[in-house]
Order: C-alpha cells, then structure tokens, then sequence
C-alpha cells in the first residue's frame, strides 16, 4: 500500500484492528445481549436485508450462520416492502439488517414491515440513533467512528466481525469466540500486507473477475466493488465453480488465464508477513 | 434477430411459444400435483438450490414465492452441503432445485441433505429421469426437448413459467392462472420483436450494466450472463436502484449515460409489434 498512505481509504484501513479490537471489548454486550435473544428464539429462519457493502457482510454473515447455526437465511431484497408491499410470515424468525449510516428509507421500510411481521430484528450499525436502529429490537453498534471514504472497509470488516461474534456467542461456542478475539492481532499484520504481483497483473486491466465460494464469495463481491470504486475497472465477483467448468469447456471468453491467487492464510502463505 | 437465424440459439428461442404452451397444457398436471403437496405443508421457508441460469430462474422464484405467498425464500449456495458439509434444520421447509441436466453433482448432494434434513424437494429439470430427480420428492419435467445451445433459452423460460405456474396453483389464484395460459401466446408475439437501438448501442461496447429490481433482478442477471457467452463482452447485471443514487453522487465511473431503457410491456411500448 505503498502509493496510498495519503487516502482517507488508506487511513481508515489502518484503523482496523483498533476498531475490531474495541469492538471486542468495550462494544461486546450488545452482542452478547442480542445473541442471547436469538438463543432463546431459536428462529427457524434469518433474513438479511442491507445494500452494497453491508449486502457483502450479509451474504458472509448467511455462509456463516447456516455452516454455524444450521439455520437457513434468506437475503431479502427491500423492494419485496418497498415497491412490492408484501408482507411475510415471519412467525419464528429473525431479522439481521447492516447499514453504515441507518439512513437508507427502503432499508428501514423493509426492516419495520420484518419486525411488524413478528421478527426479531437485529441491526448493525456504525450510528446507533438512526432511522434503522428505531425500526429494529435491537441495535448492535460497530463503534467504528467516521467513515469518511466513499469505499467502506473498517465499517465492512467491523459488520463482520460483529456478525461472526453473534454467532459465536448464539453458539457458545468458546473456540470459535477466542479465535475471533484474536483477529485484531491478526489484522494488525494484514494492514502491513502488500501485493506486488497483484498491483502488477492489474496494472493495465479493463475487467476482472474475482472468484470466491461459499464464505469467501462474500469477500470476492465486495474486492469487485472495491475495485469499481477505487480503480474504475469493470470487476465482478463470480462463483468460483462454474468458472472452472467454462474453463474446462474452453469458451474463449474465459480463456484468459487466472492470473493471481490471493493467499488466504495469512501466517503461511502471506509473503508479507514473517 | 435478423442475424441469428441459423444458430442453435435462435432456433431454441423460436421454441419457446411451443414449449411453454406444451408445459400449460399436457405438462400441467405435475405442477398442480406439487402445488398442492406445498399448500398441504403450508412450509414456513422455503430454500432454492441451482447455479448459472437455473439459479437465475431460482431468483424470479424468489421474489414472485415472496410477494405472491409471503413466505421467505433462502437460495442455499451448493457448496453448504458439498464442502461445508453443513446440515440445515428444514423442518418445515420447502426446497425447490432448478437444473436443465439435473446432473451437476453438487447440487444434487445438496438437494439430497436438504430432504434428508426433512425439506420437501421439487425439483424442475429438462431431465425426469437424472439423478436430481431421484434426489427428490417430487419432479416436475419442462419438457422443452434438447437444449443444444450452450446459451439456455428455452429452458430458462420454461423454469420460470413453471414457477409461476406452480405458485399461481399453489395459492389457487384463478386470475394468475389466466394469465399465465396467455403467456405462450405472448411469447408468439416476443421471438418477433427486434431492437434495432440496443443493437446500435451495444456494437462498439466492450462492457455493460444490466439494470433490474427485483423480479426484473433476475431477468437482468440472466440477461447478462447471455451477453456473456455468445456476445463476448463483460457484462454484470446490477440493482436498479444504488446505480441511481450513485449516478446523483457524480462519480466518474457511473457517469456513462444509462442508454438504452428496455421495454417492458410488450403490447404497448415494443416497437416490435402493433
């Protein structure tokens, strides 16, 4: 990250691990407090509702809870309440929404038609007094002070890292919480990390997909947003399955070679980390 | 589609009056017998497993099962059960899988833990005789014939209109139903129509935003996986409605003018037809 010390973005990464790290502390309650509500509900169903960014953290936060919790959970668009008008049967259900700001109107119309339904709603959000935070049961705040970038990142790893700790605490599951406890530690030598070989490959692209499943799928959307936003290439996030099959079927459109293969474990395979 | 009349694709679109007006007629019965297997379970989710177009079909669900029943609907990624090897509580619950082969083995391990998990399975498939079929509880075969594009057509409108079919008899809606016998008819008149403008647009892009909204989402996404495979160019599709606030927030990057407004009702606003 040489070339970016100067950017609000670059900034706000840095504070990452300072804001997971007091999220984990001073800011664990509420997590504690709405995982023992969903606990005791012990909803036969979760629903998501958020946009963009926080769509990115809701989708890992689905992968998540139904690998964790066993529980299935669907992403509901907010125009089934805003434009559609419908009304779902939400009898034993809950409701986790994630916004930065709270503010967007359909967002809270989706989440206030969830609650009305019978869902326990749960938000998460980085401004506790918004419109979201009074449709909701309950507010889980990120505490990530201003996010001044038009490029959310400590916002999007604070949602989820809340969302992991809901489940783990939901759980109890004592060895998953420790390892979350641990993660600040860990993005303290992420936030060191640099890419060379990445910046390379991408130097003179057009277009780029970014290929996850499953969990990581959640982090391939919000790296092609990020790469929208950022560097105003066309990225987009794709399964990573049927990617290799078209490869396998040799379309000439994805004949173009996977060029990098951003390593995943940080300690072993990160070449800048000792 | 001046140019296209001697491929495959085009041929396989020219079959889709014929196909879905087979489907409401000779192949009705299987969609009322599993209407009525869903209204007896009345389930309180229901889960959607399928990939690339299929799983497109599956997001039309998605929303029209939301709107038309108000019951949530959670499209399960495959590898939930493949490599998660996560087993989802589905008491109560629906699944509905959309495969034109029915042979992809992961969605098939899928659709096999979700009924063993106590999921109603339906699966849709070009193929009744596949192992998604065996699988499942209950199959209901489009019966478009042989799909030989690699570009579905046929078979991805034969998945919705039997989708459709399926909630409009499920909820025993006498207008739906109506409306759903005049679709062939309708789609007599669509293989006609030509968009000389989109054409003009598109004969220089390299890249391109399929708009849509929810029910609309669905289509844009399989619209641009189309123009994926048989135009070559990077095309995503994208909600509706962050492209408008980002449009308003002037960045350079969404400043390309949105060029072409797909009609969307046939009868009055396609050129195409009088």
């Amino acid at each position: 990250m040489s070339t970016g010390n100067t950017t609000r973005m670059y900034r706000e990464i840095r504070e990452i691990p300072d804001v997971t790290r007091r999220l984990l502390s001073d800011g664990v309650e509420p997590i504690i407090a709405a995982a023992a509500q969903l606990r005791d509900l012990n909803p036969s169903v979760l629903m998501t509702v958020a946009r963009g960014s926080s769509d990115h953290a809701a989708t890992y936060f689905k992968y998540a809870c139904e690998i964790q919790m066993g529980i299935p959970v669907a992403s509901i668009g907010p125009s089934v309440a805003s434009i559609y008008k419908a009304k779902l049967n939400l009898k034993n259900a809950a409701c986790l929404s994630v916004s930065q700001s709270g503010q967007s109107p359909d967002i809270v119309e989706m989440v206030d038609s969830a609650r009305k339904q019978g869902a326990l709603s749960i938000a998460i959000t980085n401004q506790p007094n918004s419109p979201l935070s009074g449709a909701s049961d309950f507010t889980i705040p990120i505490n990530a002070r201003q996010e001044k970038s038009v490029a959310a990142t400590k916002t999007f790893v604070a949602s989820v890292v809340t969302e992991l700790a809901l489940l783990a605490h939901w759980s109890d599951d004592k060895e998953l919480i420790a390892a979350i406890n641990s993660l600040p530690d860990v993005f303290e030598k992420a936030v060191e990390c640099d890419w060379p070989q990445l910046s390379d490959v991408l130097l003179d692209a057009q277009m780029l997909f970014v290929l996850g499943r499953g969990l990581s799928s959640a982090v391939a959307g919000e790296a092609a947003l990020k790469f929208k936003e950022t560097c105003r290439i066309h990225a987009e996030s794709y399964s990573t399955e049927p990617v290799i099959i078209w490869r396998n079927k040799a379309l000439t459109f994805w004949q173009r070679q996977i060029k990098y293969e951003m390593p995943t474990n940080l300690t072993s395979r990160q070449p800048g980390i000792q």
